[in-house]
């Protein structure tokens, strides 16, 4: 087995976030589960878009934001996904490869627009997503290219996958290079909303041996082993998972590897919480950084606390400074 | 004379910015005059585009940022510019409409794409654009709505409009309409460069009376008495002009108004400078709130000063808090 090119490769949805602010209020009128993903069509994308205030847009998508991550911390990333070649793929494919991610993924050029998440943030910081998947339901298995799949040390699948019907055919095959390369596959539950449309086949996954490192929240691995009690979860997921990362919030995260387990505490916030969008994301970057470094389960939790620290104190799911630098000025790297 | 329906109507470039942080060796790299704004053709917007870092994308436009924070403020407010009806103008208009203001200008259905300006922040906050103007370059004077000017108490011009070529006449039509209704004219210097372009005009604009108020910040100022005395620039402005807002960063600000002449300290900040875009247009939506509103010349240059202090301290050049509520809680409405 030669030496991987990357350390991770990430597919998933290519998505464009519009990110506003917004009262408590808003998403009660508008029916939306606060701290949510749902998905939504392209008329209801429009008319939520006429009533939201003003916003910004910033490119975004799970796996995509842990990539960037990856590539802020100088990692080697590639990037799988699919947008249309219109002004938002346009944009997309910029923001990903000017972080030095590889994004070999060729543009629909005709069909629906590229993907927009609608993205509404209320003043405690936490943030309620509408997604229009658009593009991303042509991803589909001519997209997963063989040879970058053989070449990552880690291929990183979003649990959003499941939600168009045929990225997750995509993702099947993936995972059988990857393992037929002696290399490692990760999923991250994505949502709890999306753990109960997927849950037996999420389970089927890390069971089967399909996944070899799970991420998950709270929320998410609650929603996984149906309890109320995340210590509970913790044990079955001990018992499903070779390797798990679980955020707990500002409680920090704990790191699961059969018997073993590391409790890590939150990083350090210099400011207040600003909008969370990305926490998750922005976690399993600095894990997956670290854990194809070689640099333990601790150390690589550490790196992942601390990238979320940053995400989580300005608007958007990307980091806005170079964390490279700053996980170096922590000692980490 | 009955009561205007708007505090201020803006005309001015209609612009979504790109914004991205830079090193200072990447302007050098690229000829770029750092703090400046110039203008660029298309070719060379993909070529910098393909080179800068990730970004995100935010309405922009001076004239119509100075409106956002007038909308913010809790005050009434129009916009006058051109997009085109693509993704990027429709991203304009969202967000100008959102925050409150109207914006009767309709969108061209062809020709060359909505405006972007490319911001590159560099670690000091300071932020130099290269501006691609597309479809602002299509403004006209009929564009120019009589009874919207009529409506509004100020009229607000920014120095940039002398840039495209019909918009100059749009300016000047504009201008007419209003003087004819009793209303008045406002003009901001916009760039020291800008005002190297056309110092002449904006000389004779203020000598004719076509400008009541004149917004400018220190280096522009000079540039236009071509002194290196601030001092000798306001001296001179005072015969000129007969109101002028100058602002002069971290010294605050001066009002000069015949031959009085106010000084007022720059608002204290909460955190660092992120990004200085947008900190002259944030001034004048303060300034331009109270003078409207009758608050006076100390107070108003305070508001000016607040909304500045709010859009330095995060990326991009709108607010990002409700300036009505935080000029409450500060006392100065």
């Amino acid at each position: 087995m030669t030496a991987p090119k990357y350390d991770v490769l990430g597919i998933g949805n290519a998505i464009v976030d519009v990110i506003a602010k917004s009262e408590e209020a808003f998403l009660v009128d508008e029916g939306l589960a606060k701290g949510s993903m749902a998905l939504i069509d392209e008329a209801r994308a429009e008319a939520l878009y006429a009533k939201m205030g003003p916003a910004i847009e910033a490119s975004g998508g799970s796996a995509a934001n842990t990539l960037a991550g990856l590539g802020s911390l100088g990692g080697k990333a590639a990037f799988i996904g699919k947008v249309k070649a219109d002004t938002l793929g346009e944009v997309f494919r910029h923001d990903i490869t000017a972080i030095g991610v590889d994004f070999p993924t060729p543009a629909a050029t005709d069909g629906i627009a590229t993907a927009r998440c609608f993205i509404l943030v209320t003043p405690d910081g936490e943030r309620t997503m509408s997604t229009y998947l658009g593009a991303c339901q042509g991803l589909s298995v001519d997209d997963i290219d063989e040879a970058t799949v053989k070449d990552a040390a880690v291929t990183y699948l979003e649990g959003y996958l499941w939600d168009p019907p045929a990225a997750k055919e995509a993702f099947r095959k993936a995972a059988e290079i990857a393992h037929g390369a002696g290399r490692q596959v990760a999923l991250s539950l994505s949502d709890a909303f999306c753990v109960a449309r997927y849950r037996a086949e999420f389970l089927a996954l890390l069971k089967d041996g399909v996944v070899d490192i799970l991420f998950a929240n709270e929320g998410e691995l609650t929603s996984l082993y149906e309890t109320d009690d995340i210590e509970t979860a913790l044990k079955a997921v001990a018992k499903d998972a070779k390797l798990a990362a679980v955020t707990l919030g500002a409680k920090g995260s704990a790191i699961i590897e059969g018997s073993e387990r590391i409790d890590v505490p939150a990083a350090a916030l210099e400011g207040p919480i600003v909008d969370l969008t990305g926490a998750g994301d922005l976690f399993a970057a600095g894990f997956l950084y670290g854990h194809a470094n070689g640099l333990g389960l601790k150390r690589s939790a550490e790196l992942g606390g601390l990238a979320a620290a940053e995400v989580i104190q300005h608007v958007g799911a990307r980091p806005q400074v170079e964390l490279k630098k700053l996980a170096g000025e922590k000692g980490l790297i």
